[in-house]
């Protein structure tokens, strides 16, 4: 199956990683600052990534050492936003584990994680030197984006109403701008030409849009043996996911006054009606649809990228495998 | 006189300081995310980091307009920093005025501050082509410095006791360190070699330590007139500066106890009898002594730097002498 190549290589670019993050790290004083970076560090996850800058960097025909900065810029930089996001959302678990803030206290928190963004700024000053300003331009442009969508998450909790383009650019800014930098600034270490890194760059936005939208329709409609949280959480909060805000947009009479009523309750089997609710609206089927829209954009990113290459010098072909790959997991893990 | 000079000179670079952040704080949008960006950095002050960004770099030879992405840099840091800090100290008041968390709320306090740094980050991106990487590494290896500094001014408060070496550290990382980094990164901008930027910021690390210990004194022996803050502040709340510490370290018997039994209590007329036995053990004296001698470290370290650019290129007068008139302005204050 696709999916489970993607995964072999994913994990190959993962270990590669690891050793690379561990001796990193290594430089860095064995003090009380450090201590809730190397816990959150060492708590793992996908390293999606960071397997993502290896990637195209070898998708470009360039070695993955000279892309291991930019890897370790962006993982410590998602870290950073996690350690301060935990404190922003009062989360008590974060990969199964207590948070920073939970473990230490705010304070800590707030400085560890300063300290973890400088780490992220030093980390790609190891990068190739002709390629270095613009891998710092795109670096600190995407992490204001990532700030500005965290800042619009957190006003749309106390909005009323938010409309589905508000809610697409937010996802856009939180999570999708972050993996589109990852594959431009992996191309940039390679020393690719602008054509291919903003073919690149368009495939991650895609991508990213389309693992968000699989987190919502996972989150209400997935297999509670496979999904890694609770199934109908973002119901049981009322995030105004998009399942919610199409919801609430198509809705009428009996059915939009049933949907807002269980808004701010969370009386008995509320996960179930909404659910119903959902199907009967159609919105289930839009999400897929949506899903499915990203994944093909992903896919025509990726044909213009390969094209941006021809004659150029020739990549890893796994590499370009694996990106075709990670599109294909988005439609995979649905069926 | 030499102090009034210096405040004329100080204030020139602030103007040009000024509008160049002006102009660098329209390039960013006019959302939520920005507002308490905007409202700290308009809150003022002396602007006396980036003064000193400026001043080096005229006195290395340079002009003004190469230097100007370092101050923004180390001004927009130095900001950020204020940001967060007044969040973990829980403060009211900054510069006279609601502290960000207070005027908003913790969690814009954090993202907000975030944002402040990048933005500090992409502010050196203008910075010469040539200088760039140097700078970098120069403004991210100081950052983690005032990080860890933070972290040991925390971990005081819950200690029984603290060296005086543990303290001077302390404030080395906490402060001088980017006064330190203003200048060599001002230096830098301008183009010149090694040796000379290792004399300015060998100057700036020790007027940054002169400062801090001014700081210290003032707080404890100030003119309740011409003092900014409450005088007898640090001693009302126990906190650990040079006075306390040496204090605690040559007291004994009756005045030992006598000062023990002070601490963690607000009696009528505490700051009183505190500063009384500080005179008894001479810590004063002790005081002023070591900010003297931080002062000779200094004016030391700027003879240096006007040797190492003999026979090169020739700097601004006014700047190399605005350089004296900081130093002096330490010992000026306190006659």
């Amino acid at each position: 199956m696709a999916t489970e190549m993607t995964m072999d290589t994913l994990v190959a670019y993962k270990t590669d990683f690891e050793s690379g993050c561990a001796e990193f790290l290594s430089r860095y004083p064995d003090s009380e600052l450090y201590a809730p970076v190397r816990y959150l560090m060492g708590l793992g996850g996908k390293r999606l990534r960071p397997a993502l800058v290896l990637a195209a960097c070898e998708a470009c025909g360039g070695q993955k050492a000279q892309a291991l900065p930019a890897a370790l810029a962006v993982e410590l930089f998602h870290n950073f936003t996690l350690m301060h996001d935990d404190i922003m959302d009062d989360a008590p678990l974060r990969r199964g584990h207590a948070t920073v803030h939970e473990k230490w206290n705010d304070n800590l928190s707030i400085l560890s994680g300063d300290a973890l963004h400088v780490m992220s700024c030093e980390a790609l000053l190891d990068a190739p030197a002709e390629a270095l300003p613009d891998l710092m331009r795109t670096f600190h442009r995407t992490a204001l984006e990532v700030c500005e969508g965290q800042e619009q998450d957190m006003a749309f909790e106390s909005r009323e109403e938010v409309a589905l383009d508000e809610y697409m650019e937010m996802i856009r800014l939180k999570t999708s701008v972050l993996l589109a930098a990852s594959l431009r600034m992996g191309g940039r270490s390679a020393g690719s030409r602008e054509e291919t890194l903003d073919a690149l760059y368009e495939f991650g936005l895609h991508v990213g849009l389309a693992f968000q939208l699989q987190d919502d329709y996972l989150d209400a409609f997935g297999d509670p043996e496979k999904f890694g949280k609770q199934v109908g959480g973002d119901i049981l909060s009322d995030k105004k996911t998009f399942l919610l805000i199409r919801a609430l947009e198509k809705a009428h009479g009996a059915d939009y006054d049933a949907l807002r009523s269980e808004l701010g309750q969370k009386k008995e089997g509320k996960v179930g009606r909404v659910l119903d609710l959902y199907r009967r609206l159609g919105v289930d089927s839009e999400l897929r649809d949506a899903m499915a829209g990203q994944v093909a954009l992903a896919e025509g990113a990726l044909a213009r990228f390969e094209q941006s290459k021809s004659g150029a010098l020739q990549g890893s072909k796994a590499a370009v495998s694996l990106l075709h790959g990670v599109a294909a997991m988005v439609t995979e893990r649905l069926s």
